[in-house]
């Protein structure tokens, strides 16, 4: 039984301050990662996003999932921010006596010429499997044709959801969420043209796009996935399935 | 045309001390990487040794390449210091103009039960690809049925020449070469009984092994391997064979 948590950068971070933790955001999801039934030593896998670690670094030079960059500097400016974010990650978790090692993209990752991801699951695997938690995060990648690009944690999800056999996956947002255009959380999507009009950009600038491009990479995922609010994370690791469940086509449940 | 250079944690560490770069020999090795004919941007790969970083930690917790722990504030101590040397190496790189990115093997390697290290060069091998020059390191890796065991920057050689299409390896140690009973090197080793009687313990303690287990491991290889002290490095570079040439059976000249 593997479930695949993502905490939003958003959700863990001041998205508004460069390189801000939000200690008590991330404080209250690692209490959660710890009370909920999912054994977090060994059958979870914890991805995170960038927030005003990642996207402060990557806006200042230009770099995006698309917009690569060929200087190794920038390219370990912004990789070091998110390790120090993943070092408090580690921290909450592991100060709450989560087994919780890092697992950092841009060793383990690499994007061809047509933006597709190869992320090795060595490590994950193995960590999984001799009862560490997995920290991944969003981070930069080698892209061919390109140097460097942006990877998202939202992206991870999914070669994860991919590579490993996978039974459960959740992504902790700032929005309760999918939301209509009336702002009520959607129950279920199915197609991507059930939400198309309503999901737009999100709030704060995000290098690795908003809800739109959430939709469209869980819609892809062969595991249903989970998208909730914060305050839904503990019963989402307790087995429920908080906010909006995104199934697409290629979900046989 | 790929070479995998490994820079010997005694050569770029002092070892005596906790956590002391030999700044001077580091800034020497960092000068002949971009003096030498190898172009480090996209043709070289580097790996480190732990020095006094990584075997200060893994002494003090009792980890070796064998004896593992499943405590995983201990893996990220070792992991943590290991990265500090890591980016002492990568910030001498890049200040002399390398384009040099970390690999981290905690992210992308494991071993299974009998201590075989799978390491996915993925990553290695994209960066080579847009010319970047990876640098990985003796680190800690999740090893099947031991929790994590020290990984040495010899292993990560073998594996390296084992996984990509590498050309050739030079291991730019604090002596000279391999050196017989009289104390001088040995020029070529094509069998382990050729030098069995002559390689004892390294000099300073190292929880992965002195000299025997580096002719060992390079013994095994595809391709023929150079043991030098820091003067050749720039020789080696430029295409010479200083030192001693380890080429084993396995070798196809």
């Amino acid at each position: 039984m593997t479930t695949v948590l993502k905490l939003g950068g958003s959700v863990i971070t001041d998205k508004s301050a460069p390189e801000t933790v939000d200690a008590d955001a991330l404080a209250a999801a690692a209490t959660a990662v710890t009370a909920g039934a999912t054994d977090p030593a060994g059958e979870l896998v914890v991805v995170h996003g960038g927030g005003s670690f990642g996207h402060h670094h990557a806006a200042e030079h230009g770099v995006s999932a698309t917009e690569g960059t060929d200087d190794a500097a920038t390219v370990r400016e912004i990789h070091d921010a998110m390790g120090r974010l993943n070092a408090a990650v580690l921290d909450a978790l592991g100060e709450r006596g989560v087994p919780a090692l890092p697992v950092r993209p841009l060793s383990a990752a690499a994007r061809d010429e047509d933006s597709t991801l190869t992320l090795a699951t060595t490590a994950v695997e193995r960590q999984l499997g001799e009862g560490f938690c997995p920290v991944l995060h969003g981070d930069v990648v080698v892209h061919e044709g390109a140097g460097a690009t942006i990877l998202s944690g939202d992206e991870i999800v999914a070669a994860l959801a991919r590579s490993l056999s996978v039974d459960r996956v959740g992504l902790c947002s700032t929005v309760p969420g999918v939301l209509d255009a009336d702002g009520d959380v959607v129950e279920r999507v199915e197609r991507f043209a059930d939400v198309a009009e309503a999901v737009g950009a999100s709030d704060a600038t995000d290098v690795t796009g908003g809800m739109a491009g959430k939709v469209r990479t869980l819609l892809d995922l062969p595991v249903p996935a989970s998208v909730f609010g914060s305050a839904a994370l503990r019963g989402f690791l307790d087995g429920d399935r908080p906010g909006t469940l995104v199934a697409g086509p290629n979900v046989e449940e």
